[in-house]
């Protein structure tokens, strides 16, 4: 045994990689693979016959031919939230129509509502259970976004209330100030609550660094591109990258717009066209699929795929989980809804709930592929194929979940 | 205490219940409610303050509040196969068609091979999983065809395997025999596969005890109504109920069939017509609706609903579990897409898998509901309302299940 011979923490053996690592595309799969960390990092990932002479590890584990994912992320979610809307949507199926909901208290507001009541504590104690059945089925990562406090406060206590779930679950969560998402109501005008949003709100939450990213809902029913702009040049001054949900129900250009911004993401994009879908694959800036949301408010139009393609657009994917439209919490359902809704292809799905997931939270340096240097996050899955994890439908065959070599 | 007092083995206390039971159709709520078992049997169900003097149990479990529902049944499966069909489905979405997959061995015929080759513990083994995560969703009954083996040896090798999926797991397990699901391999023409249905492998599985019904596949890729009606002359011979895969990919007229031979259920029917509609309900044939398949598929044409309401047809929903059309193992998934994808409403959509199943399954008078002397099979789940059963997706509330009181 050599001196320089590699120390591991722990190693895992005879395992079947999807690294979703280099140039070539498709899953990177390795055979006969072996993968170790070190300090909670990957120290080596590769076959089995060029692990260096002499390793030693703390911990061996025989994975038996299973086969070994990044741990899964999920880069779209509103998973903190008071209240839920089920008795709404049990009206919705005995056709009470979205304007008697509304006018019974229903819709965004009874969210804002019931999320405006809660402690913090309340918040982060019903997250944890959507939280656990994220974490059941691989995830490692989790965007989590604000936007059902709609002021100062309340936002702040949402975004404090996500970060606490990191503290809660070994899970990274990683946290959005959603301020532009609805109009409050107690709020007059758009325009004067993108004021208060600019010049009160942001400000503090960025101070306090209580968000790492800002996002904006850019669409008739919401916030108008002008409005959009003036948040998103105030988040650049506060030195927070953005992202929109844009295009979902119309054609606003709200893909070019967040494309302009540089934005990390353009979230649901059903509408974008040709114009936004090559803006965004030149700034970089990922097309992030909700399929939960389409396939629940049963919707037509299909996002650009083709185009997505043809220009070069990351995809990813990911649940949306939110009580009004959404109400999701499992990204294999999100892969299974991405390929039987929107056509994508196996490898498509799985780099969306990895690789291209990483991207869209600005994270490519440090998850999404198994690569050293990066954070060990792995899901080892009880699977002949990869396939299978887009196939099955309510399945789940998560052997085990590493977060951070643990 | 008086010497007449009820001795129960199990009660539950402050539960709430949707008995699914009584005249006024609903959910049959109680609140405040208790639920006691003797001998595997329901002995009391109602309002705690309804409960006899001096009654006494083996043991008292307190629900806190939890809703207690019938254990849920899957009144239509294929849980016993070989394989899988995960890289035909991958190849589906990377634009190969149907008649490439199939010369590339792919398709229903892929299945049978697979299934012929598997030994009984074959087929028990790889089924266990799928049984698995039904049951970890409160599944309690769960309907198993044959239908991959297609010849009398292999048909009564998936029944057998069947068969002891009940002896593996607390779960009841009802067999039918889908021998006229497709023409085999070897077979030269329809109906002489039909002749050999009916003269050798039905009788002798009939014989063995080894199916509680009969199915077939009425379907312009599958067999003709005439055929069909041959096949179900000799069940009725045998004295088997049946029951039919009908109407899902053109009107055959298959419902009324069906309803002609008083069939338990007519399977699938979305192109069932109003004739169709009116003669199940009249003869008392269920209407199952399996919406996994209508979304793998990607199908346009909704099942009459509409139709079935007016007529007072019963409405069943299951999982169609199967390796093609409709890889799904989660009767909570079902129950979303039957209200999303056909708009079925929430009671709709609980008595579908329970009270309405026991009715396809020829099992009303046991299972189904919450009410005594029934088995005591129980789902007890961590909701605020039932609606949030059919309202989340990828989601599982159960807290308890309980089969035959334990
Ligand atoms: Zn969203
Ligand atoms: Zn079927």
């Amino acid at each position: 045994m050599s001196d320089t011979a590699p120390h591991f923490d722990r190693i895992w053996l005879n395992a079947q990689l999807a690294t979703l690592a280099g140039a070539a595309g498709g899953l990177g799969e390795v055979k006969a693979a072996a993968i170790a960390c070190a300090n909670g990092r990957i120290a080596f990932v590769g076959p089995m016959a060029t692990l260096p002479d002499g390793w030693e590890a703390g911990e061996t584990i025989d994975c038996e031919g299973r086969w070994i994912t990044p741990g899964l992320i999920d880069c779209h979610t509103h998973l903190i939230f008071g209240g839920n809307r089920a008795a709404e949507f049990e009206m919705r199926l005995r056709g009470v129509g979205y304007e008697d909901i509304a006018r019974a208290g229903g819709g965004i507001v009874s969210t804002v509502k019931a999320t405006r009541q809660a402690s913090e504590d309340d918040l982060v104690r019903a997250a944890l259970p959507r939280l656990d059945h994220l974490i059941a089925e691989g995830a490692t990562t989790i965007e989590v976004k604000s936007g059902y406090g709609l002021d100062t406060q309340n936002e702040r206590k949402m975004l404090r209330a996500a970060r606490r779930l990191g503290d809660e679950r070994p899970v990274s969560i990683i946290t959005t100030f959603l301020g532009a998402h609805a109009l409050p109501p107690e709020a007059t005008d758009h325009d004067s609550y993108i004021d208060e949003l600019c010049c009160e709100t942001l400000p503090t939450i960025a101070g306090e660094g209580l968000a790492d990213a800002v996002d904006a809902f850019c669409e008739g029913i919401a916030f108008s591109p002008e409005q959009v702009e003036r948040f998103f040049t105030a988040a650049k001054i506060a030195g927070l990258p953005v992202k929109l949900h844009a295009d979902q129900l119309s054609n606003l250009h709200g893909a070019k717009l967040a494309a302009d911004f540089r934005a990390l993401s353009a979230d649901h994009v059903e509408y974008t066209d040709q114009t936004g879908a090559a803006a965004m694959a030149k700034a970089g800036t990922v097309a992030v699929l909700l399929p939960g949301a389409f396939y629940t408010l049963r919707e037509k139009q299909q996002p650009p795929i083709e185009a997505f393609r043809r220009h070069g657009t990351r995809i990813a994917i990911a649940t949306d989980c939110n009580p009004g439209t959404s109400p999701l919490t499992s990204l294999l359902l999100t892969m299974n809804m991405a390929a039987t809704l929107f056509r994508l292809t196996v490898d498509e799905c799985l780099a969306g709930v990895t690789r291209e997931a990483a991207h869209a939270l600005g994270r490519s340096g440090e998850i999404g592929t198994l690569e050293c240097g990066k954070w060990c996050d792995l899901a080892i899955w009880d699977i002949e194929h990869p396939a299978e994890l887009v196939y099955r439908l309510g399945f789940n065959p998560l052997h085990t979940r590493i977060w951070r070599g643990k």
